[in-house]
């Protein structure tokens, strides 16, 4: 939520004491404008935190977009266009690109796993598994890409692991425990991996059953057994090569670390130039 | 520096109002012991951040390190042991394995450019292009796997660029005028795109001199204009293909993007037992 | 969760440059030990934050702990025994009691209406309605008090609401778009107003159906209509006299708003010695 | 004085990773526009943060105030009227409200205890007895309600207390140390239980004695004894019910905790409408 | 009073990203040992501070203070030892020895005006004329050095100037306001130009009379007018030169901004040595 | 670079709960207009803070520069003029002034030293003998006064001295070192002591070599043998009355730490009228 603090932090980290080069150089009246555009095919997300990065460090610097998060973008396509201080869009710049490639990856990389499991009824969800310091923006970006999101972080959800139910003996009181003391206001998944955890986890009452790292066999065994009465998350090493398989077991979720931790930055250039001196 | 607030913050990210799951189910008291190790071939970095987050959720937790930051390690190898309060290490884990995760990946991905190199007396760098919030963390894992770091921000040297050149009314005069105000601490580097910029970065005393998305003819060529009366370093879209080709022709330093901002997440899996109950 | 800061935060609140009327009187090393006590009947809760205002201060402060949260006390109970600099202790004491004192007082009002609907089968739930930056402190000592918590923020919990409602157009259309791009890990609860309201959330499936301020004959006829599809919750006005006759209409939970924004204070005491000089 | 960063930290509480249900059920750009009234009588504290809060989330949010601090309101009369994007309506609402019921809680109860002691020349003070994080706002509503502020905190006043007096070796000595060397920007206060107390307290040169938990023919007596000489505060479980009898002893000051540690939350509503669509 | 975070800040702003140099050229296992001593006569102050940060680097580092605040060194004398890890040292150094001869600076001076004025009976105050953010730190150090403090900040003593009494239209009105609405903790202190307004605030019963920019006639005549009926205190561009004077007129407090806003740093060094190796 | 925290730190310093005298005796609507101008002759600096200071208390100030940095001023010379509520002004006017005094101060000083060394081809260097927590305020009236900045702090720049040297066993081997690993933005400057080591540091390829505390002789025999091979910097207790004979020796750089540790407050005043009452 608090963007805000965390782009403050980001040019913070990178101006420090101040920008050496443009504080000999410039006299701090120079202007400038430069466009932004993608330079391979990309999905955008993260334009609002773009813009705010340039408008931090500099409320006059002028921010125009071409294109809103969710678009499809072709190589050479325009992002946006800028204009101001010369010193301002210099000393924003790196900062404010590292955000939206990294939020661009990630919606980009999300939306092939969508592509994949299109029509099959599979929901990609993504998962903990993000920088730390920038899961909203990066859980966003996953939203963007058509990817659903699971728990935000341990207070925004409840996942019964094996540890939680050794902890408790065992599935049922653990969903037990649970119904009593956890807000009403989250579902009950319960983390499985053999078909009698499944058959448990189904009969004292869990809302989400997540197979873990099980294969297609035991993934088709498990949905048929749970027969609609809870929903059913595939999860563990998911890859684009793999992930339509999944989705045909009749599962509802499939979840994808790699989304977030793995998704290469998105190719994007600022060209930005001085106007004519008369 | 300041890994405590970034380790805070991550931890405040993932437990906000508290794990509402251990707070159902756990007494508060169970123990629990673990083993981390590497699930694919990594170099290590991170260490002691990784061990910064344990203990910041619980000053209690045990924490022996079985590696250190620089190793190599093949898949199965051991990464360290971790024991104590149950809930405090379910509420760390997967912040910690986060920054372990990043950072190993960037040190494999790292002293895979380094390997490429090897021999040929080029340098690799890394850039600007980090996680915005994570940059000391990444530049660490940079040295760790090898690299070597350019500037830590704009405060921390000299890079002049296009835009600067243009304000400034040339290469020569702009380097005069860094010459005359900022810190003697930094070296002065200038950007360069074409033989004529080589020539006169090199003349007027460039400490540095920066071959923007040269090609190999071009590299070569530069690197004999410049002739050791400068520091030479090759930059733009460097891959591990090209990067053996690249420090052939005699450049001191490549500066490779991708080791930031898209080296994927080392595989790193902590399993966790409870202590058998009598 | 980070009570270290808000107990740093309130800590300074009342020290600011520091405490002149000790730091004129006193030497510094003089010793003092104290009694913490109820002065009138109790729940406790909160022992752990006021422990840790007495250990911010000075962590050479010993504390011993007489009771635990979760207690009922009468008149005259202990509830700490608290020895250290008399300094630190005089300096942390009004900060520490300003705590404990709102957090049992609220414990102790949601013990009341915990009782008051003692076997009828509906649950006391908190509201949203807490002091500005104290809720995970204030929702703790719900639970404590026997209650349960309602969604922690708008964060961790969904709640169609009227304005909503009307924004989607209809109850219908509500829950379909939530279920589509909302996390599986949250309960859909639907606010309503009458007994139409009241069928649509039931046919569309929501999990939760909230009845807003209705009379005790509109409850009843709700709780017969959605016959156990989905949880009910009455919500509205809710006091220690209406209670009961509102738990009895057969619904899940009660919500109370006041347990949170209207508990007054717990009175308790610390008497502090300074030890005989010889 | 910084109560922005109170706000950011309250609405942060509230919001964190964002508003799920308003984020899944609203486009962003609907309309809402809101009267916020008094649902009983009441003294109003805390429009300024009231409006802040609304600003803080979205500063294109139309705020008109129809009252002020300290007029006192009937059930019915208007507060404000708001509009703006409902999304930021509803985002900011409970927590804007939250701060709003509490101040004027504050304000109508010391509103009662001042006209309780109405032309008796005794001044009702408040305590240190408040809401951590919040004393700057409850001892502006306590003006607000009529009444006067005791010292905000430990560095901004000098109270002597028995553990002082007892360290310092008697109330002379204890008064002559503080002269030597506190601020002069301070007056003396000197807390005594009996007459002899009284006695020493004034003839050392006290400019106030606060008489700890006294009857009301000690109270008399003190006054007496004192005779002008220096002011005069009566402290301990003061209630509406006695403070008349203690005003009329014809103490200077009466100190009330209960109205800031008890005053029960205002009774307000933000009635909010979207505007018909054609 | 939250020196911590003063610490913190400061050594970031020294460290930031890592020391290079010792990163480089250490292995971070050598011990190093060292001796804080006086370069010229000077009161000591700021001991526990300069602990601190040496701490705050590294809780391993042992700290032996070999003097206290408020001693009066040599040049020679020994303040402190220090041992521990070498790389710790090196990057506390400079940040604990900026804080310490600030500090001592200010208590120097202070002393020097404690001294001339020795005997009188006035006392030395300082005022808020501090480096911003470090007013706690060099109030203390003036209060070592022998001086009183002004109050601390706006918001803890009320010193009503001259566009005080324009706005309130005159003194008596000013006084008579402030006495209606300010905490009774404080002193009520005017600030006056001439003798008629010293008669008014003495005959409206100011606590204190702060006699503004007088010379040393009007001083004279104004603590003849006063007569004991208020506290003195004389203001405006004190010297060593002229405290004495000043100090003889009869005025109780002289306060000068000097002490805090010109000391120069105390002279005081580290001298640094490796323990031989074998 | 942020200024903006520091003095959002600043204010509250000052202001923390609220100040007092203007809380009781303005009604909030008041204006007021001052003129700021210099009581000796200085070198200003810190214009835009001091602006910064008064926006952050009411952005509806309207501030008037009448000078800029880095001009000289005589005795009576203006260097703004505010207007806008009386309130406000008077609540920012000491910390405003308190940063500008102490910028101006340096910056005056600074220049004496640069004007002392004219013509002589030396350059003042600072030091990081800074006040904690201003140091970029410090640094920049440093280069505004005609100075140049030395390194900013320990990530920005490579200093070896005498610990780092002895650890690395020997000049050489330190220098091949930090050349290997640390950036290549940074320069590599040796602290020596006698002739043996400013030849061993001149031969393994040192870019800046400083004169540790060196006598004039010392200086010019160091200056000759070193012959242009390296920037050399002398540095030690240098004063305005030294400071041209080192200038006179050839050295490139004089470092000085009194510049930022012992300059004295610029006299700087505001004089604030209140608008006639009709």
């Amino acid at each position: 939520m608090d963007t805000a603090a965390l782009v403050r932090r980001a040019l913070e980290e990178d101006l420090g004491s101040g920008d050496v080069t443009s504080g000999s150089l410039l006299e701090g009246d120079e202007k400038g404008a430069g466009r932004v555009f993608a330079k391979s095919e990309l999905v955008v997300a993260g334009i609002d935190v773009f813009r705010e990065v340039f408008h931090a460090r500099d409320p006059g610097i002028r921010f125009e977009a071409l294109t809103a998060d969710g678009e499809r973008l072709q190589t050479g396509n325009d992002i946006a266009r800028i204009s101001g201080s010369l010193r301002s869009i210099l000393e924003a710049e790196r900062t404010a690109l590292n955000f939206l490639q990294r939020m661009c990856g990630i919606a980009t990389m999300t939306a092939r796993f969508v592509q994949a499991a299109e029509g099959s009824g599979a929901r990609i969800l993504d998962t903990r598994k993000t920088t730390p310091g920038l899961r909203v923006l990066e859980k966003h970006a996953v939203r963007v890409g058509g990817g659903l999101n699971h728990r935000f972080g341990l207070d925004r959800g409840v996942l019964i692991k094996e540890n939680h139910i050794t902890a408790a003996g065992g599935i049922t009181e653990a969903v037990r425990r649970v119904r009593k003391t956890a807000p009403p206001a989250f579902t009950v998944e319960v983390e499985v991996r053999n078909m009698d955890e499944v058959r448990e986890a189904v009969e004292c009452g869990a809302d989400i059953i997540m197979l873990d790292n099980m294969n297609r066999d035991e993934q088709v065994e498990a949905v048929r057994l749970i027969a609609k009465r809870a929903l059913v998350e595939a999860s563990g090493n998911v890859t684009l090569e793999t992930v339509r398989d999944i989705a045909e077991t009749g599962v509802d979720f499939i979840s994808v670390g790699a989304v977030t931790h793995s998704a290469p930055a998105a190719d994007i250039s600022l060209v930005l130039e001085l106007p004519r001196m008369p």
